[in-house]
């Protein structure tokens, strides 16, 4: 995550996205030195003793009796330190001309999900990954409190090339006052889907894919694990829950162990057949919707249908991707699928 | 470019968006060894007098009485030997359940900008570059004969970590048989704001940076060189026509002339500003309407405006940034443009 104090938001008139963009001290040419940052070795912020130098903690499950930003947690909530977006302030929405701007509010947080540096999601006990997952559900159900936001969007980064600037294994969380464009195009064409069909377009996703087995990783009774038909990256693989449920936070404490299962399956799969290879991993749930908001969003909600991608990062995104929106994926998902049901069946 | 031999265009049904997946022999785990793959140095097949390791040229600009695939050109255009895309065929659209997809049938073009190795398009001679774009304007209007494409998407990958896997310096060139969604979402874009205003998009843009200057970074009488209001990038860089155009195929030669003049201040002024960064540029044109269309996509060509981005690679796109699509930009682009002037008026 690059490092931002204060931000504003931008709209490009032409995408219809936003851009956050720095407005105290800007990164200036000599700032890019290292273009190829590696992952930081030695001193790390959030090993357990290193409390102190942290922001102080959100929340934390820990043992009982020990304080707050001591040691003693299992998994730790802060704010980022070098946060995109800041949490005070109104947006004050502004226009230049014909640009659209706000100021850059936001949470911005990071889940430390162990006290072991060198710990990998992929591998963690079954119980500790659940308190993970928990916590994803207790943040978000916290922060759609705040009538600023729009979009949780929790993700994690793994390895320098997918962008994780300190080894110690965490996850973020950015709350947005704006729903995002990626989400409003899943939302719309879920819209659609159901506007022509009357039912949810990734149920019937998921439906085809357990059919035709083709491209299916894992499944167990609550959540399948699949390589998507249009994986846009090599071994890209997602996981939905079976039963439609257009938010995560709804999540019950047995799926969040069915989940936990499924999602250590994936990991571990794609961890032995790349050799831990980076990647990012997305949560997508649906946004959130005030009653303010009247008709303008109505239904569009409950046809979403919460899931994850995992993005292993072995290609690289040059002008052909940039300019077109195209991607070029070198390995059929069908393949993919096969190796990784392999990797998994002969464990 | 990933090496593919064979593909199909499949559909993501959530985003709309579509991918070219390989559907020879797919990439293995194993083949993934090399994440951060440099550009390798040593034999090169696009040096003179090693014409006959490409594949037969498709158009050379020469010297007079040499023969094709012989020593003696100064431009060259070869067929792509690991093309994304394959030329001959149908498009053969076809269903799979709720997916659609049909064959990778496209152009894929490698154009071989100079003889020398350790050239760099920013101290091109400025005629050499002429050359170089007059050989765009020539491929994109052979190309566009052919009833098959929607969209040309000329592109340069400079730098391994902008996905360059050859040094010697080549621009590249891929005819879709699809107008490619970031395209479509620019041409939105431009229609909307046509439909509300009865003016151009980037005409407006164009005309409130030239009367703010707080973001250009040069201008000749013809072109504008901008940083962006909402750079997705640090120092992502624009180069417009200042005169209303929808298609770069009718440039003419006098502005070919002031186009490369600006092209190269801008890229000397990165090359120099960030120590030979690696980059993207992306050139966007209308797409092709045929009369076959009728009445679908009517004024939605003329609308748009066509113009090159430059997007120096210098931050990783990571979790937040796929999950959302808001990019993160540590650099005000009105710093990064003042950076810019500052280079080019100290020359």
């Amino acid at each position: 995550m690059e490092e931002i104090t204060r931000s504003m938001l931008r709209k490009d008139p032409l995408s219809g996205g936003w851009v956050i963009i720095a407005t105290d001290r800007g990164k200036r040419p000599s700032d890019f030195g290292s273009v190829s940052a590696q992952t930081k070795g030695g001193f790390c912020p959030f090993c357990a003793g290193q409390e102190s130098l942290t922001p102080p903690e959100i929340i934390a499950f820990r043992e009982p009796n020990t304080a707050p930003n001591t040691p003693g947690w299992r998994v730790r909530t802060i704010p980022n330190k070098f946060a995109a977006l800041r949490i005070e302030g109104n947006l004050d929405r502004q226009g230049e001309g014909i640009y659209d701007m706000m100021n850059g509010i936001g949470a911005h947080e990071v889940i430390i999900e162990t006290t072991e540096h060198m710990g990998d999601m992929s591998s963690y006990p079954l119980n500790h990954l659940c308190e993970i997952i928990k916590m994803f559900r207790e943040r978000t159900t916290d922060l759609e409190n705040d009538e600023r936001f729009r979009y949780i969007q929790i993700f994690r980064n793994h390895g320098a090339t997918a962008g994780a600037s300190l080894e110690h294994p965490h996850s973020q969380l950015i709350a947005l006052p704006i729903i995002p464009r990626w989400v409003k195009e899943e939302l719309n064409s879920s819209l659609n889907h159901w506007e022509l069909k009357e039912r949810c377009l990734f149920c019937d996703i998921k439906n085809q894919e357990i059919e035709t087995q083709k491209r299916v990783v894992y499944e167990n009774n609550s959540f399948l694990v699949f390589e998507p038909f249009a994986s846009k990256f090599p071994f890209e693989t997602w996981i939905v829950p079976k039963k439609h449920n257009s938010e995560f936070k709804t999540i019950t404490d047995p799926d969040i162990y069915l989940f936990s299962e499924v999602l250590q399956k994936a990991l571990s799969a794609l961890y032995k057949s790349l050799s831990d290879p980076p990647y990012n991993l997305i949560l997508h749930s649906a946004p959130i919707i005030r009653k303010s908001d009247g008709e303008k969003f109505k239904g569009i909600k409950d046809d979403f249908h919460w899931h994850v991608e995992i993005i292993p990062r072995l290609t690289k995104v040059a002008g052909f991707e940039w300019g077109t929106g195209f991607y070029i994926n070198p390995t059929p998902p069908e393949e993919a699928a096969q190796y990784l049901r392999e990797v998994i069946n002969t464990k």
